[in-house]
């Protein structure tokens, strides 16, 4: 991404016009998102503001694997396969099963997985006309197209960083184990 | 909003195509902060959840707020006057002025705040063409555009529903004052 093209909505080389404006949006929530956590330590990423909170490091995976889940269904057409629902279930449902299982990462973990999975959204963007965009698809059942399940995973990601920005605001300095 | 389209990004009757995909997301974000906050009573709105927060109903003004903030810059071309101010700064800035300034609201003020700053944005959108979007703008002396700013305006008020759901989960049962 250009620099000065990163507070832009606009057309990016080797993409379709209107997946360009979609993926300036992904853009900017990603560097807001990358933003909202740089520093943080393994600790302050398994902090638990209260009994039924999400730990900022398991609102980072869980971008990754909504991310995932739409990747599977939209690209791959399928269901997540048994290997895959291990890796990311606790990540996409939270709750008990994040806070049991989601800790002990380090910040490059979790921003290297965001990474490799936004990576295969883009190859598949590159690959994509504006048309498909407007293609139907359900989206939890309801009437839906491909664009406005890949605006929700942005919005999505949104959702969850302001959450991470204001749990950020409440760690213990320093953090007591 | 045709009820069967309210999860596609795609045209809308007397909007230019561009401006409707965005409308599109503009009006889902409004939809879900809509039904984040159903039902609650002024007491709730007014809930502090710790003495740092931000109460949902200060939160709900701040989504008018920086709407209203970007229509003065953009379509007025000017600052905020005084009497603005006096409005929507408390709104603006949230923190400790919010805190003293926004509360006692029932849940009809606020929502009705957000729908008649909303009905001056579409209105000016349908006077716009697309290629208004691409103009350059700064947003916050950043080189921008027009598409930036308001794709930023529902970006934010995404960021703060998720926060005002994060909130809500942690209302007490009933509000002791």
């Amino acid at each position: 991404m250009d620099g000065n093209n990163q507070f832009k909505i606009m057309d990016i080389t080797g993409m379709n016009h209107q997946i360009s404006q979609l993926v300036s949006m992904m853009n900017y929530a990603r560097f807001t998102t990358i933003n909202a956590v740089q520093g943080l330590t393994i600790d302050e990423l398994d902090y638990l503001e209260d009994p039924n909170s999400n730990t900022i490091g398991a609102l980072l995976l869980h971008i990754a694997a909504v991310e995932i889940g739409f990747q599977i269904e939209i690209f791959d057409n399928r269901t997540p396969n048994e290997e895959e629902l291990k890796e990311w279930l606790a990540a996409y449902e939270l709750g008990e099963k994040g806070r049991n299982e989601i800790r002990g990462n380090s910040l490059d973990y979790y921003v290297n997985k965001l990474e490799q999975v936004r990576l295969r959204t883009l190859k598949e963007f590159r690959q994509k006309d504006d048309n498909w965009l407007y293609e139907e698809r359900k989206w939890s059942g309801l009437p839906s197209n491909n664009y406005f399940i890949w605006f929700h995973v942005f919005e999505d990601e949104i959702n969850h960083r302001g959450q991470i920005r204001w749990l950020r605001q409440r760690l213990p300095r320093p953090i007591v184990k």
